[in-house]
């Protein structure tokens, strides 16, 4: 007899259940891993990146993932496609898949595979906000984990920050890591300038490698001919710095106009917030010039 | 238009989906708690406890649930006698429900509730194994989070801690919090007995308050003459102890042979760990002697 689950009411043979079964562990662990797509003119920024990242994850909790990369793309234009959005955001999950009740995986696990595609909300661009206000949150974020350092399905703590923020009125939360060292925001990574450098927290820190950080680090900032470096990044140095922005795939750069009330800067200059926000709208230009479509599945 | 989602490579209208929407919070975020409620003879133990603390996790997080205590009773007997299970692993899950993308939860949630049962398999029971090796895990557990007290769906850290068990051959392991002092297990509580008197860690060390041990500090203690106390435990501590057991509301209480290899307790005794057990099934007993069904949903 198929087990039967008792689902918002209904009492339901777990393998009637078209969408996720209740007991993909996913749902019931939070066992799995993500990624955030920015889709622009229809196409996929930095998917290579992104894949990348996602396979990384996989391999940290031994997900196996059963397609490969140029598959998973053909999925991720077929998405976009089904869906008719050419500015949009699509989200990967890649979970363990079903499992008995308990903590220990299964053996031979088969992953649930999930791409999503929500309409691009145009405010997240900056358009409308070019400068927004953080607080620091009371959670930390747990660097001594290594699930701190993967785009993993536990977002518990970052939901909690980040409803922090909002009840504050900020736009997200500054989230320190257990030594009291700045990691990221709830859903971005950090850069402070600091006499015309930038300084970044490293990985170790806590910090998830976003893709626009990558970017940055690998060739935006050598394009502008500004130093930037990964070290540890102090309350007291976020707060000092000369600007501060926040970096990730959906929103691209963003300024920091003040952390917990505390105005960030000497003048309104955010000068080079504005350059490598530049920068990254010309590297995506470059990638959209340069982007095909490759091959198919069969 | 509803959404369409490429689900295990199928697109599917996110509204066909009958099983846990591929949108649902709990699956892309692990938004919710659940509770591990162990049936025997058909009766959900401790069930009053177990639903209290679902309800001070929905608080933490701010997820309404929109049933009473007695009408999640009346579910979970209908699932229990569903399923033909009079022994088993009831498992309710209650997660923030669909939502947009993103971190920060909908303004109206209408939350997801899942109960399901497994069959109990007997030798968690300790019918098998009375006492069970540990090891120390190199994951910490993030006391620095009020999800670290609550019985989230964020279990990544466990799974992770819990697969190194089970690469090194032991039964769990140990979580250390981000002070280095001990926690829990992966998933049950941890007590050292030290000169006739039983320690365990505070929820303040990062600690979820188990159901058993919670039973075991209010009564069973008590019942046997022995003294208890909440306070800081050492790695120092744990590995010295005279005994160490672990508690859950599956396994009950279970006797720590060794950890990390080294052998715990100077004789092969543990004696106070066998009275405590014993007091535990004299108190389910009891409670079975006692539990009624009440009223109905109408």
């Amino acid at each position: 007899m198929s087990a039967l689950v008792w689902l918002n009411g209904i009492l339901l043979s777990e393998e009637s259940c078209v969408g996720i079964s209740p007991s993909d562990r996913g749902f019931t662990l939070g066992d799995g891993v993500f990624e955030t797509i920015r889709v622009s003119s229809g196409i996929p920024l930095y998917v290579e990146h992104h894949l990348e990242r996602l396979r990384i994850g996989c391999s940290l909790l031994q997900i196996p993932i059963n397609y490969r990369d140029h598959e998973l793309l053909v999925y991720i234009g077929e998405t976009i496609t089904a869906n008719g959005l050419s500015e949009a955001v699509l989200r990967i999950t890649v979970t363990r898949g079903t499992g008995k009740r308990g903590i220990l995986p299964p053996t031979n696990p088969e992953p649930t595979i999930v791409i999503s595609a929500s309409p691009y909300e145009s405010h997240l661009l900056g358009e409308d906000i070019s400068r927004v206000n953080l607080i620091v949150s009371s959670v930390a974020r747990n660097n001594l984990s290594p699930t701190s350092r993967i785009k993993s399905c536990n977002y518990l703590d970052n939901i909690l920050a980040r409803m922090e923020a909002s009840e504050k009125g900020a736009y997200d939360a500054v989230m320190l890591n257990t030594n009291g060292e700045v990691a990221c925001t709830t859903s971005a990574n950090l850069f402070i300038v600091q006499e015309g450098r930038l300084i970044t927290p490293p990985p170790s820190a806590g910090v998830l490698n976003g893709t626009v950080r990558r970017v940055l680090l690998d060739r935006l900032c050598h394009r502008l001919g500004l130093s930037v470096i990964e070290r540890k990044v102090s309350l007291q140095d976020l707060l000092s710095a000369d600007e501060v922005f926040i970096t990730n795939s959906v929103i691209g750069v963003l300024g920091v106009d003040n952390i917990n009330g505390n105005r960030i800067g000497k003048r309104d200059s955010g000068e080079i917030t504005l350059d490598i926000r530049r920068e990254l709208e010309k590297d995506i230009d470059l990638y959209k010039t340069h982007f095909r479509w490759q091959g198919s599945v069969s």
